[in-house]
């Protein structure tokens, strides 16, 4: 906070709140919000959520229905010159806090939290390396166990789900299974087309075990896949390697992303990658560093990101390769090790 | 917009943008941001999510990894005086509005949208009917199904949300699953614990089917309840009744509550209900109107909203009944009509 000037950090909704206190607000019009000044840090919760906090390094101000929380955050706050506010905040908090603080200028609370975030501690890479083997579990067992053929991309999500909560996620986050050419849009959302002998699929997944996140996509071939498929694939596997042999410590972001974006470029589809390399991962799924063209931030030990180039040919399919890494002194450290090729499926 | 003085609606997550759109904003740090203006309305879209928006009667401006999307919001809404910002936004990009257009005020957008959204259409009440019949479903399949003891709280809240699944909706939302002591939490997170004969379960749970939320709690009793639980159910079910008679057309928000209150207060109980009765919902889960102490608007025909007094007594039990509800000229609508007497499981 001092480094930026912030005299007042207020948190919320999403990661920054369970990283500095483990306790997780619930993202509704109720607000909780932890209220950090020079002196003190106090966690202003609804009274009936004031249960499930455990004690911690704060006062807890439990707040009843016929109180005004915004009010009370304002009073602990005091005055601050800049207050840094939780990126996740819903605006209707923010607006009721500029009217209630006009001296106040507010900062983005990543600008204070993503120095310390960025940095992944042993343990928690620990934690991403868990939940990075129970998908690449999942992974593994869905040559085996899940039939594409026939079968709605609805029916092939669900499944997906089940096998990520059984491999021991405490969530499912998102379940992307884009078949055929419902695989050139990146986020596709599954839905009741009936996947088809001779379609690729992308299926891109993840959620939380332990309080960190998970994320990897491969892309498969149902039945045996046509020349164009074999090509396009091979493609986005040659720049998913070059974009791995390239996140040394010491390089900047964005060159990840040109070594991942030239090799789809010489083979003439790049027009067709249409989304930025990677994003740092941790107790959010999206979090810095991103591997985008205009971060010239310099790779540093302890960083956790993915790597997931992509080809996508409108109306006709898809292909991406995702692993989740951490930067090291010893080299990339590579979360995910599930078969990368383009595994047939029925 | 025009009574409010906003010149502006600038809607991003949340259910504002499907209500008006029927497109829902992914919930990322890549901008989604509808902006309306007097004469036009521009859906800002991240590139690579494009290709999910059907068309509408807006314009698609998709961005590229590499512009900065705030940019491109601050110069489609002009120079407004008063711009109404989804309430859900995430703070992030609220703060960055605010330095590139420092002569607006910002009000929420629910200053602007609550007043469309609290009337429900005929088809919206279908919507919430038919997502009442299901959790109604569900509720009545949990004494044939599903056994309680000696099994955790989270096993069972993992059958809830698979039999909400299968009576139809898209996606759960909550499963709250709160067992003895547990269940003097209201907003309790299902663990561990293991459930044990002799306890009291409260089961509140939700999700959504075709875009409208459900919404309803009911709690049962692991083999035969002591004469504590029943006495407190009793109250509780009382309490119930008398919100659901007191619902009529006309009747202040706040009358509900007290008719509520009123019940509980006098079997001495009154510091054991800790939150207000009940919420709105619709697309949102909890939306207006409120019901709860100081809201004096009064119930009009087509306001839906939740009935759900409780009484929490801590290290010993819950209890909560929970229906959803319609207002209308003829009577109260009650969507949820499973049993709601405290049903003995095993």
């Amino acid at each position: 906070m001092r480094v930026h000037g912030a005299d007042c950090l207020l948190l919320s909704v999403g990661s920054d709140l369970p990283y500095l206190t483990g306790y997780t607000a619930m993202p509704l019009e109720r607000l909780t919000m932890l209220v950090v000044t020079e002196h003190d840090a106090t966690l202003v919760v609804p009274e009936l959520e004031a249960p499930r906090v455990a004690p911690g390094p704060f006062e807890i101000h439990p707040w009843r229905e016929t109180e005004h929380p915004v009010e009370i955050v304002t009073r602990l706050a005091g005055r601050p010159t800049i207050a840094a506010i939780g990126d996740q905040t819903w605006s209707l908090f923010l607006v009721q806090l500029l009217s209630r603080m006009p001296e106040t200028t507010f900062l983005p609370a990543s600008t204070v939290m993503s120095e310390l975030r960025i940095h992944k501690s042993e343990q928690e890479v620990a934690n991403l390396r868990a939940a990075g083997a129970a998908v690449d579990r999942v992974l593994s067992r869905i040559p085996r166990e899940v039939r594409f053929s026939s079968r709605t991309e609805r029916a092939v999500s669900r499944e997906v789900i089940d096998m990520t909560l059984e491999e021991g996620h405490q969530t499912a986050q998102f379940w992307i299974v884009a078949s055929g050419p419902n695989a050139a849009s990146p986020h596709h959302e599954p839905g009741d087309r009936v996947i088809e002998g001779g379609d690729v699929v992308i299926v891109d997944f993840g959620g939380k075990l332990n309080g960190y996140c998970s994320d990897v996509s491969r892309t498969f071939s149902v039945g045996e896949p046509s020349a164009k498929a074999v090509e396009v694939h091979a493609v986005v596997a040659e720049s998913q390697a070059a974009g791995r042999a390239a996140a040394t410590v010491g390089t900047p972001c964005e060159e990840v992303d040109q070594a991942c974006r030239r090799v789809i470029e010489a083979a003439g589809y790049g027009q067709n990658f249409i989304h930025r390399t990677g994003h740092g991962i941790g107790m959010d799924g999206h979090e810095e560093p991103y591997l985008v063209e205009g971060n010239s931030r310099l790779l540093e030990p302890g960083m956790a990101f993915s790597i997931e180039p992509g080809i996508y040919l409108p109306g006709e399919l898809g292909v991406r390769i995702e692993d989740i890494c951490v930067a090291g002194e010893s080299g990339l450290d590579v979360l995910n090790r599930a078969d990368r090729s383009l595994v047939v499926v029925e």
